[in-house]
């Protein structure tokens, strides 16, 4: 049979990311493609108690079918967590527990995006959630990143131009993949743009847990009277990935659009997992776990950056992140990144093409990204030095 | 502000069955509403002493990112499950591992079906996947369910006669809500229609391994010799619905497609959940716990049958289900269902109506589900008294 898919899909690839994270699954090729959190940041202890102690004392609760909206005293901590920590008020706004910060970008897309409406996003941003906007065949538009943000002309005259925009897709925090930090003032103009255009605003936070420099900036939401925000959270970065546990807050006809949508999708997010991360939040003592993670990201991201400027030719720049995962290296002009990238991995030294994180993958993009959070102290080391020498031979 | 959501989303509705179930959702009221295994089924200890193992000894592989198609070994393991137990030849097919098989239905529609286009469905079928028909805004059509399964008369008339249709949603075993197992003959029907018309049947099997009477009958997957079937398993049923996960058995061209889509949704299914069904599978005596679930479902079935046969008016008919979770009952002629659901709850017994089953909610309905998963032996003794009596004084 030769299928015909549908319009939305029809088109859509796999994840560049993805698909070079499997190519170079190889252990010998050093990963700074990656975006894992560092294995030793995981409460494991923890979790093995937690999990312990629930299927001793509530397994059919854990086992059983649960909630769309989410495990109530999950929901309640939460409520409180980004009242009292982010600033989030949570009169006027609900929670839903998602399985994951990309299943909010999928939810929110299909319960806002019409097909050939415009979905705005940083450029270069996130490529998960780009290609989940792809995917509901959306006009998807890239805005320009600055080093404290988006470029706020060209974000309105996108909103003022662009054909029926409904979403406006950031994250503040130590962006993914420019490690880039939106300033408090760009912060308050994004909202503010947001109000006067009618645009729904995803604010994605799954790094601000993560500052190792400078000063806290409130959430966007923290800001928002009157209903232009989702605010989306998650354990991924803080807890562990693998389970798949993130939480949107947004106004209630907004909550409640997307749990129909979740009850479409998946009934509801694993109860197990839910389960955990309510014993987490309540018995681990969160501000040692939170300080102990900032100091593993501000040790790897230091030493990258130490190697970075040892080892690069001075004429590869890259940011400074107070946060996060990442960092990103822009080559000089005239350099050919593709070029770059590809002998990278012939030098068993993995770094994901900026290209893949663009709203156009076709636009012109001389940068790519680094992740210090996955690779070992030696292998930081040893993978600077080989790019370097590559910086060296391609631009001095 | 006033949220102008998607065409898409903007009529769909929360499922009914899960409004009423939060409705009842008081410890009074008898759960015949329900649908939730037997507290009894769940391998409680199983799952314990599988989880310790897990994150004793491999606790950053359960914690970590992992791959969207699924954890390796348990895709190994299902497809030679799939291939022993059901008969379905995993040559020319490929697996993934979805976050239960409400994401089967979620990725498979995102994947083949534009707005407007057709899905055909059984009538009554599952809400939850009707519901996620309806949120790709196409164009759902019932067909006619007789006692061994679709009206293929009216099925060919569909295929033939509706606008592109691209989807055909069966459950042949123990089907949701009516208990109807479709024949064999049926089956073979059902695929060569789908070949005739080049149609993709949507094949959902969570109850298969819940057969307590009557003879096995082949999946309509393992007839299909060139790509026209989705096969969808669960874990739900068997193991925990809690977990979330399930897979789909389909051409490596569908799974490439539901694997783009599934990056999309929620990146990978929780790896915890999937590391412990790989364990479960390959070291509990499965032959052991289907015979227990079986037996379990065996008793709670006749006592139920037994109750509505004592206690029932000879009015009010009922289906003979050979496994599952539901039987499907139908009023007398003139009767009004609604009214009779409303009293049913007014005396502290809670059913689904079967309107809520129908592709078009507004189609006359004289049925209601009722399970006998979820109540106890006591509760369906007095839930089917105090219906009993209702229908006595009504239909007498």
């Amino acid at each position: 049979m030769t299928y015909q898919f549908s319009n939305r899909m029809s088109s859509l690839q796999p994840s560049l990311v993805r698909e070079i994270l499997k190519a170079t699954s190889d252990p010998e090729v050093i990963p700074f493609a990656a975006g894992n959190p560092a294995p030793d940041a995981f409460p494991v202890d923890d979790v093995r108690r937690i999990t312990a102690e629930i299927l001793r004392d509530r397994p059919i609760d854990a086992l059983q079918y649960s909630i769309t909206e989410g495990y109530p005293p999950l929901r309640e901590a939460l409520k409180r967590m980004v009242a009292d920590r982010y600033g989030v008020p949570m009169e006027g706004n609900d929670l839903i527990i998602l399985s994951g910060a990309q299943q909010g970008a999928d939810l929110a897309t299909k319960a806002f995006v019409n097909e050939g409406d415009t979905v705005l996003c940083e450029d270069p941003s996130f490529i998960g959630c780009l290609n989940c906007f792809r995917s509901y065949n959306c006009n998807l538009v890239g805005v320009e990143m600055e080093a404290d943000g988006l470029n706020l002309e060209k974000l309105e005259r996108a909103m003022a131009e662009q054909p029926n925009v409904k979403l406006l897709y950031v994250i503040p925090n130590f962006q993914n993949p420019t490690g880039i930090t939106t300033s408090l003032h760009k912060r308050r103009e994004i909202l503010r743009l947001a109000q006067k255009y009618d645009v729904m605003v995803f604010e994605d936070n799954p790094y601000g847990d993560l500052r190792f420099a400078g000063e806290p900036l409130p959430a966007i939401k923290s800001f928002d009277t009157d209903g232009h925000v989702l605010y989306v959270g998650s354990f991924s970065k803080i807890l562990a990935p693998g389970i798949r546990v993130a939480f949107v807050a947004a106004p209630p006809a907004v909550i409640a659009k997307m749990t129909v949508g979740k009850q479409c999708a998946d009934v509801h997010t694993n109860i197990l997992a839910q389960m955990i991360c309510e014993r987490w939040l309540a018995t681990a003592d969160l501000g040692a776990h939170f300080a102990r993670l900032q100091e593993i990201y501000r040790r790897k991201c230091a030493l990258m950056l130490d190697c970075i400027d040892r080892e690069f030719s001075p004429r590869v720049a890259h940011t400074t992140p107070e946060g996060g995962l990442f960092l990103w290296c822009t080559l000089p002009e005239g350099a050919d990144m593709m070029d770059f990238c590809n002998r990278a991995v012939a030098e068993k030294v993995a770094v994901v093409p900026g290209i893949a994180f663009l709203a156009r993958e076709t636009d012109p993009c001389r940068s790519f990204r680094m992740n210090f959070s996955t690779p070992t102290d030696e292998a930081i080391v040893e993978g600077c030095k080989r790019l370097g020498r590559l910086t060296h031979a391609l631009y001095d």
